[in-house]
């Protein structure tokens, strides 16, 4: 039986975290379930699972929170500060981080501290700072298990592999814009960009989908988790996503691991590693996929994918920059305050402006999130 | 250093095998070289890898062979019986069994219990007696590391996985008759079905990819070196011979093992296995294959196929029977002797009127294979 921690139990991720924990009792109980802000939900989720904690970010429905579990001994905690201390809870096998963006840093980073294997849904805490957490995993010796699709592929098609990487592929389903040009870009709203082809996922990964923006997140995630260089990393779009990634050895072979696009598959594989649960999940079937295919990334008009392969050869704070500008001007498109294209050109003014580190500490990660986070929104003020 | 004896060395694995290890004189060593008739080349190949042992199958050409090596103090045997003598030389680790059809069944066993490795591209073996064979392996703790292309892709895939099968598929090319109807069929000549597409083979397997009984003896090699049940194979016809096969596990996940279709990867990976040896094989690029595709096999119409289930499913000496038969047709259709048609006709006849038996020892299968090859003949001749 494992004790789980879920950050961020209300989005996509965690709520498709919370079904795979249903349908295996006898294997998982949830610990700690944390939200930002979908107090209801939480509420709902609390009731159901029983967790030892539950947090809510946003400290103004703490009330709320404390009133509906009332009837429960269930702990009751608020504020962002909370999750670095509900992480450490000696029970706690397996912490998924399924929080947005840069704010799942600090309670990865604590949960590692702690012996907590993590289960890496934020990929973003790999992005800011991928060289300090994988040091860090790699001295308190736990696991991080990939949860996006992508690494979750190459984290399996590597399992037991005692050869080098020679290569891997990341497969990208190209958006909802694969094969659009600049000028339809420059027209699109929030509405296109949110209609994924293929996966179902929350607004920030789908814009970021949209934009290429997450494959290149991902290219620098793929870094850290499987320490490669940025020559060992390429894109491919397969718009289908039925090949989730691929590994080249050296030798020439390559492994591919494939299946419907379902992220609860990559998700019960991060909580049961190394083990796989059976289950009734829809089987992928050749006949009804009678052509798998597979075009080059057009970098020339997703340029945030561009952007995200120049900052991982800068290295340093470069892709710190580059996540909290993106941050940024995800919430102002979705706030349709600002147009597709404008996204990347103020990234690249953040890449072009800001101070590089190239050897950055801990608590300049933070000072380079703030200054991004405060500069982008001036260049998006002045737009 | 691994010893390696390879029997078949002017075959067509043979001489890959010893391209292999040519450019890898740090792991490998050739202390045992056979052939069956080549015996020009078998010299050659002598007096290049100056192994301990060669052997000649065809004993009409030992003088030719033992003028030739005078020179040396390479010993030289001759017969099918030498066979069984030279692969429990003490310093061999591996035994590559390249030899064609049910004669790599006693060397095999005799590898066997010698503690040999065997690196298996002879898959008549376990199609004949898959079941004493492996049996045979567990005993003497000796790895059976498949070579065929398919079955080496399912084991790549299966390496450090410690989770069951739920099903494999194998990739047929479809040959070089793939959509081509029975009319077509009844008229095709040797030279076309010898034209495979995208593999470069010997003749008996290339007739028997035609008439997709190779596929055939795959799934019933699979069925014994996977400890499958019938149920869990599944063909797949994937033209463009990319990816070489693919395991599915109990979560519903699929890793497939691709590549460019080059035999000298599997060999490579059977005889270094568990390591990969860098190499300069030409790598695959997506680009230039943009579209893989996938169509269910025609067991209609490439009725060997549907034989080779219906063996598989009833046991016994009923594989046995097929690839007797199978090895008789193939010959005479080579010998334009019989048509591609007739072919299936012959082997169905076999399972009809030879002698079933459910539990037949191991001189059942000699027996077994000897009548059928008798009342194939006696067919043929009737035509």
């Amino acid at each position: 039986m494992k004790n789980i921690a879920i950050l961020g139990s209300t989005g996509s991720i965690g709520t498709q975290a919370l079904e795979v924990i249903e349908a295996n009792p006898a294997l998982f109980q949830v610990s700690v379930l944390t939200a930002q802000s979908n107090v209801d939900l939480l509420i709902a989720q609390a009731l159901k699972f029983s967790p030892k904690i539950v947090v809510i970010g946003d400290e103004s429905k703490y009330q709320i929170l404390k009133a509906a579990l009332k009837i429960t001994s269930i702990e009751v905690k608020a504020g962002i500060e909370a999750l670095v201390e509900v992480v450490v809870l000696p029970e706690l096998e397996t912490v998924l981080t399924a929080l947005v963006g840069f704010a799942g840093l600090k309670p990865t980073i604590a949960a590692i501290k702690a012996g907590k294997h993590i289960a890496l849904a934020n990929k973003e805490t790999l992005v800011v700072a991928g060289e300090l957490i994988t040091a860090l995993a790699k001295q308190y010796n736990v696991n991080i298990l990939p949860v996006d699709s992508e690494h979750s592929a190459i984290f399996q098609c590597l399992t037991g592999e005692i050869n080098p990487i020679e290569k891997i592929y990341l497969t990208a389903s190209g958006g909802p814009f694969r094969g659009k040009n600049i000028e339809f870009l420059s027209e699109v709203t929030k509405q296109q960009a949110l209609r994924h082809p293929n996966w179902v996922m929350g607004a920030k990964i789908t814009i970021d989908s949209a934009s290429l923006m997450n494959k290149g997140l991902e290219v620098i995630e793929a870094k850290w988790l499987f320490n490669l260089d940025v020559k060992q990393i390429d894109v491919i779009v397969h718009p289908q996503s039925i090949i989730h990634s691929i590994v080249q050895f050296e030798d020439g072979s390559m492994k591919a691991q494939m299946g419907l696009p379902d992220m609860k598959l990559p998700i019960q594989y991060a909580l049961a590693y190394p083990n796989r649960i059976k289950n009734d999940l829809k089987r992928f079937n050749f006949l009804d996929y009678p052509s798998l295919t597979f075009e080059q990334a057009d970098m020339k008009t997703f340029r945030n994918l561009a952007l995200a392969f120049v900052a991982l050869e800068k290295a340093g704070n470069m892709p710190c920059i580059v996540n909290a500008a993106n941050e940024v001007v995800v919430a102002e498109f979705l706030n349709e305050r600002i147009g597709f294209l404008q996204m990347s050109e103020v990234i690249e003014t953040c890449m072009a402006k800001l101070d590089f580190m190239k050897t950055p500490s801990f608590e300049d990660y933070f000072e380079t999130d703030k200054q991004t986070r405060i500069f982008a929104k001036q260049l998006v003020t002045n737009i």
